[in-house]
């Protein structure tokens, strides 16, 4: 029975909300109102509260936050015309385009309006391209939210082997490019893996980003395992479960994030400093 | 002892070359003249070789090249200048910016500069970004190349684990990204994996992009391991030799590209088709 360390994402997250709080303080003193602006068009009722989470820490921060829902049967047009505003309106530093798009929306398109400077969650082609390339620009804030909680606990990475499950291009595929830029052996799996548990056993560090509850269990993990677990399911009773077993997982891996309470409030923290990123570069 | 099957890129360069030379004709039925420009700056004479094997395949194919050799001293600005000329000129179809460029010349705002639309060589970090996102573009064409010889030779992929070793942002990285495209589970290996020879004989495909002369041996490779050498370094008497020690791998390997005859003019061959892609989009 291996004791399985947790891996709180709690304390770095107000860590870097406080960071994040002092500077909107600096920034309004130099007369710069950090703004972030969240574009929605669906009435679903988890992702209005995870646009209002979002607002409620940013406000909590010292931020200006807007929240521009669009109806549920809005177009491509529709939304990219939102975009266009916020793309031309020099008092937003910060925008996010959230899913889910109404059906028949072209989201790779919109993806494209968001200028570089304000894409602080890393949607644009020319993010992901620079993320690729090495230089600077917005990772996904999920995909950095890993790596900043491997960093928090120390999780060596240079020469490990990191395995990720799941090809997404808003989570497994950029996690893949920051491990390789912190010189981890990354192999990246998904559907179509033969014998996926002898894959991820020997991983040293296992990200798990596939959106299907409780699918990682213990024959997935090793001894020497690190498990961090991106899902955000919702199970039968409304609760949200992650991509990991972790009652199967725990006695068996080396360490484990919570869900929740481990990749989420992290995310949530570093979109918010993203916009401060952002209103430095132009402020 | 292995029989290992060499994989060659002659016939296939042949067939694309073929059919490259075909689509040209139906284009100038058509009053359009594909056109490709390639830009350097350097009197290096292995690159200047290289610029004009290019130009004379494209030739050969009834493609219109243009080579800009610029100054060994150009600045980023010079540099700049040309491609700026070259992007605004209709009846240039594909440009190629080689390297190497000049010491202290910004290659990636350099690489940003090529239109996307005429970006034959995937540099530009839009091109970059729209491999990852699964949207159309041109990969460089290096990394197409390895595709499509593993297409040429029917090596399966799905569910197979391919391992590239190299993370160059020319060939390691849009290689891995076009494996996991084809459903591979890939493995991106570099200089500071632990017990490389353990990942890579694991491998049922070997992309190997490192640039260092025969430096995959024998012990490297399994039976199961289909090779592709993606080196072209000189030796001490001035051959081209690959990053693979084919001498130790042959017998072990079961499959592996030649250098030269593999990788490399299946390659130059690719880089044609994607200027007639490029004059058939805007043409």
């Amino acid at each position: 029975m291996t004791e399985t360390r947790t891996l709180s994402g709690k304390d770095l997250a107000a860590d870097i909300r406080s960071q994040v709080a002092a500077d909107v303080k600096a920034l309004r003193e130099h007369g710069v109102e950090p703004t972030l602006a969240i574009v929605f068009a669906t009435s679903d009722g988890g992702t209005r509260w995870y646009v209002s989470s979002i607002v409620k820490a940013a406000e909590k921060a010292g931020l200006r936050a807007i929240e521009r829902q669009l109806p549920d049967d809005s177009t491509t047009a529709d939304i990219a015309a939102e975009l266009q505003r916020l793309a031309n309106d020099d008092t937003v530093h910060g925008i996010i385009l959230q899913t889910p798009l109404p059906v028949g929306v072209d989201g790779g398109a919109l993806a494209a309006l968001i200028p570089f400077g304000k894409d602080i969650d890393g949607i644009n082609p020319l993010s992901a391209g620079r993320l690729v390339i090495g230089e600077s620009g917005f990772a996904p804030a999920t995909a950095a939210a890993v790596m900043e909680l491997l960093r928090f606990h120390q999780v060596p990475l240079v020469g490990r082997h990191a395995v990720v499950v799941g090809r997404s291009a808003v989570v497994g595929k950029p996690v893949a490019q920051l491990l390789l830029r912190e010189d981890a052996t990354v192999t990246v799996c998904h559907s179509k893996t033969a014998d996926l548990p002898e894959v991820t056993r020997e991983a040293d560090v296992l990200v798990v980003a596939i959106g299907r509850a409780r699918f990682i269990t213990g024959r997935h993990v090793g001894a020497a395992t690190t498990v961090i677990d991106v899902g955000t399911n919702t199970d039968d009773a409304g609760n949200l479960v992650g991509d990991v077993d972790a009652g199967s997982v725990v006695g068996v891996a080396a360490a484990l994030t919570p869900v929740p309470g481990g990749v989420g409030p992290v995310t949530t923290a570093l979109l918010l400093q993203h916009v401060i990123a952002a209103a430095r570069a132009v402020g």
